[in-house]
Order: structure tokens, then sequence, then C-alpha cells
């Protein structure tokens, strides 16, 4: 016996869970990080927080993974990100868990341990290849074979959130024009329905009083679910984007199964048809619209799941070395 | 001892070489194929080239691969290509080969075999991860990885040269606009350059005698090699579209190294500057200008080397089974 604790640290909370081997959630708990009273508080409250699980638990700690926002240094385990974490720059968060707990600690960022949590007991299981594309603040993107994360140059992970969509698109961050996150992340269907010539009788007008600046994504998807026309169109052009950046990911990966998720997702409903459009339309060198696409199965838990996961894969390796 | 027998089956010749387990070529020769007839002489052809390979080698052969210009069902064995082998539909290559010479053999796209081949002994070499690019008639893509090849849904390649780059780009048999097959091919070069207003005096204009359906590929890049201004802005939008394309497969798949050939990539030396200056636009999320841009090593022999190493790979696999 024994088991895994999976620890997902946001910029907000952090949760813990403790995972038998076979991904059955035992116990789980979290607790606001407060992340601006720096690093040392953080590491006393994921002290605390494990203390909890440990006391109702009552079994042996096998691994601890961590999964992460980003930016962070997995090979050395420190976490470098004073963007949604104030103050926690090259924070080594490893070397303190494997000093109290004397087990295997590894960390991943988070998108990433939501893609393992999916492909062990989500929406990934069963295929073999699957890519997992996150569409909320920004663009997320992780890719999974054989239930391990494909790793780029110098185990980076790589960035098809930002793959290349239109060269006449918005100018993103990234450097390009056009990558898909400039195209339909939420700030992007805001900016992009901001831009333009809006009905003046239409849902958008009527509900920001003209004040455009108040248009957010979900404002957009509320006026096409109830049939405002200028609203079903932008839906409309923003599932074409996100099926041609589909297209491209499924050219270059060819996955069995593409699993979606993010705040955009939801309303997936909406975007489906548009989206679908698109990859029938892709499918004659080879089976786009066969690959299938898979809401995200465990929600918020993803990153305490996949962490977990993660400790599970390092023990495993670890142990057969 | 013992050799591996690599064979290159093109719509024009047929190669084989003898290879032992280092890589290092013994022996090779090669003839027409002569397609037309049919494929059981081609079949004969294939066994007479082989007898001579045995005679001239004089060492027990452990397996043999096949690379072979597809369509063609790699699982089944069979050659599906009445495209550019006439009347080679269905054409089972592999059992009769298995029957004849009781070894491992083993069939391949002759894009992947060429991609296995320069990571055995050519321009892959050392890199944990590369992608290859050919840019020629059309373009190809192979993703290999730790030395294998990436294999996308039920088991079929990927096919990359259709990532798509510009929306507002040419329509392309695969469905897409603007794929980058569609912007960067020869025929692609040419078709662009077909639709532009030529300069009266340029050296497109000079060298057609107006004639502007004889302007191919090769026709630019000569005419940039020599300083010919209309010449030269046209390959830096082809070396733009390239690193657009190359942008997106460094997004999501990050690799070490690209490998690009064809011939198109004839005329590196003119594309790298706007290639680069791509790359490095790109580079704030990933290291995009970090990924190595490799020539391939092997040139014609690429696919004769690495149908003879997925004959080692197949019989290591089957002897360790």
């Amino acid at each position: 016996m024994g088991i895994f604790i999976g620890i997902d640290l946001g910029g907000t909370n952090v949760r813990a869970g403790a995972f038998n081997p076979q991904g059955e959630l035992i116990y789980s708990t979290e607790t606001p990080i407060e992340a601006a009273r720096g690093p040392q508080v953080g590491l006393e409250t994921i002290y605390a927080l494990l203390e909890n699980v440990l006391k109702e638990t009552q079994q042996p700690v096998l691994a601890i993974g961590i999964g992460s926002t980003g930016p962070l240094d997995r090979e050395r385990g420190c976490i470098q990100n004073p963007f949604t974490l104030p103050g926690w720059e090259d924070v080594d968060i490893v070397s303190p868990l494997v000093q109290k707990y004397g087990v295997t600690v590894t960390l991943e960022n988070d998108a990433d341990a939501a893609a393992l949590g999916e492909a062990w007991i989500g929406a990934g299981v069963g295929a073999e290849r699957f890519v997992m594309v996150t569409i909320g603040t920004g663009v997320g993107f992780a890719f999974v074979i054989n239930g391990k994360l494909y790793r780029g140059m110098g185990g980076e992970h790589p960035e098809g959130g930002h793959v290349l969509v239109d060269p006449s698109g918005p100018v993103c961050y990234c450097g390009a024009r056009g990558c898909l996150e400039s195209l339909v992340s939420g700030p992007a269907i805001a900016a992009y329905a901001q831009t333009l010539v809006l009905n003046q009788t239409g849902f958008l007008t009527e509900q920001t009083n003209g004040d455009f600046s108040q248009i957010d994504a979900g404002l957009v998807f509320s006026g096409a679910r109830i049939g405002d026309e200028q609203c079903q169109e932008i839906v409309n052009t923003i599932a074409e984007y996100i099926g041609l950046g589909l297209v491209s990911i499924i050219m270059l990966t060819l996955p069995d199964r593409i699993v979606l998720t993010g705040g955009v997702i939801r309303s997936y409903d909406l975007l489906e048809p548009g989206i679908k459009r698109v990859l029938k339309q892709h499918s004659l060198m080879i089976p786009a619209d066969k690959v299938e696409l898979h809401l995200a199965a465990l929600g918020q838990t993803a990153g305490m799941v996949g962490a977990a996961r993660a400790a599970q894969m390092k023990f495993q390796e670890t142990s057969y070395e």
C-alpha cells in the first residue's frame, strides 16, 4: 500500500490530494496560498496541507508531485513565477519536501500536469496519443504519447497554443501575428468583438449601454446563445479559427484524440458545428475528421490528479533504475 | 556478421544497398523499375537486384527494408500507388520477399525512410528529436524521436507539409487554403511568380520571352542569384512562408533540429536569411532560433539507407520479443 500525493499550486489556492496507485482519490483538501506573503509562508502552508493529508489518510507516502503555474525550471525543481506568485522567483520547492518527507518529489507545469491527469483517469484514457488544448485566458497545449508527456528541446514543453493561424491577425506577445492564442483566447474574443462596428440595437450594445470596453467573451457567448445575430457571427469566426488551429495540430501530430478544456470551451456546444466543419474540409490527406474531440473530464482537479500521476511515474522510473 | 538490405523503390529507378549493423554501406546497385510493365515484372527486377547484392556481398541477410513512394499500407505490406507506379494497386511486396528469403521484411513510406536514414548516419545523428522537411514538388514531413519515427493515429504518418500558413493563400488539393505546400513547393513558387505583374525588362521576362508559363522555381532562384530584384522579392516571400511554417512546426514539436531537403532547398543559401529572420522574430516564448537548421546529408541515397535502418529496427524488435 501507500499513496501518491498531488499538489496543485495556483495563484490563488493550493490544493493537495492523496491517490492510490489506481488513481482513486482517497482524500483532498485546499487552502488559499496567500502568495503575496512570500514563498516561505507558502511553503509552510503546503507543509500544513500535507500534514493534514497524512493525518487523514494514515498511509505511507510513496512520492509527491507538484503542478504549478509556470514559468518554472522542472529539472532544478524551482518555481520562477513573479507574475502570478509575487515574490516567487527561483524558489526551490522540491528540495525542502524531499528533505522533510524523504521521498521522490517532482515538479510539472500545471498545464502538463492537467494533461497527465486526463491521461491517467480522465478524457485521455484509451487514446494512444492525444493533444490537450486549453482555451481560456491563454491557450495551453500538451501532447501526450502513450501516457507520457512529449517534451521538446532541453526538456521544455512546446507552445502549441501559439501555432500560427492567420498572418494578418493581431500581434501577440509571442512575436507572431495571428497565432491561435491571439485569435481565440477569452481576451482575444473580447478584443475582436470590440473592434467590430456593433449593431445599435444588438445584444452587446444593449448589455453594455454602449460601453464596449465592458464586452468579454462570456457576454459574446451569452448573446449567441439567445440568438443575437452579430454574436453568432463572432462565435462562428472564433470557431473557424479554433478549427484552423486544430487542423495544423492534426497535420503535425495526427493524434487519436484532442481533449479540449478552459473557459472558452464551456461554450463548446456553440463552437462545435464550426470546428467540425473546418476539420471535415481538411480531411482529404489525413483523417482530420476522425480525430475524436473530447471535453476534459476532471475540471478543476485535473492539475492535482496529474501531479499525483507525475509523482507515480517518477517513483516507478526511480524504482526501476 | 550479416547485412541489412535497403531497397528504395521510386517511380523511375529501384536501388538496393547492403549495410552492416553500423550503417556502413557495403555494396549498392540500381536499375530502372519500368513500373509501367506492371508489378510482376517489377518484382522480378527487385529479385534480380537482390541476387546481385547477395552475390557481391557474400553475407547472410538479416532483414530487408523497402522504402517506396506512397500511398502504401505499411501494416499489410502493400503498395497502393497507381499514380507514380502505374498498375501497382494493392501490390503485396512484403510477402513474396519473406517467402523467398525467409527473413523479416518491412515497408516504409519513402519520406519516412529518408528520415530514418538521416537519423541513422546522416544529418539527424545526435538530435534527440528532429523534424525532416522536404520541399520539392510537394512538401514532405517526418518527425523522429529518439531515432524512431513518430506515427499518428492508426500508425499513419502525419502530413506536416500541409500545416496551415495563410488562410488567404492558394487552394490546395488537401482541402486547405494556404497550407505550407501550397505556398512553397516548387510548383507553388512557379505559380506565384506567374501571378505577379512581371517587369518588362526583368530576368523572368527576358528568359521566357514573355511566355510566363515557362517560369519554374529554378528560374526564379537563378534570377535571384544574379541580382534580379523581382526574383529576389519572390524568394524573400517564399523564405518568409517557409519560416512561418517552421515556426508552427517548432511551436508544436520544439525539436532539437530541423533537417531540410528537396529541390527547393538546393537554393537554401538564398532562403536562409529570410527563414532565420522569421524564426528569430518568433523566439520569445520558446527558443525557436536555437533549433538547429541542417541540410540533409545523404542526398539521393537517404531512402535506401533508411530502408536498411527500418529493416534493422524491425529485426531488433522481433529478436527481442
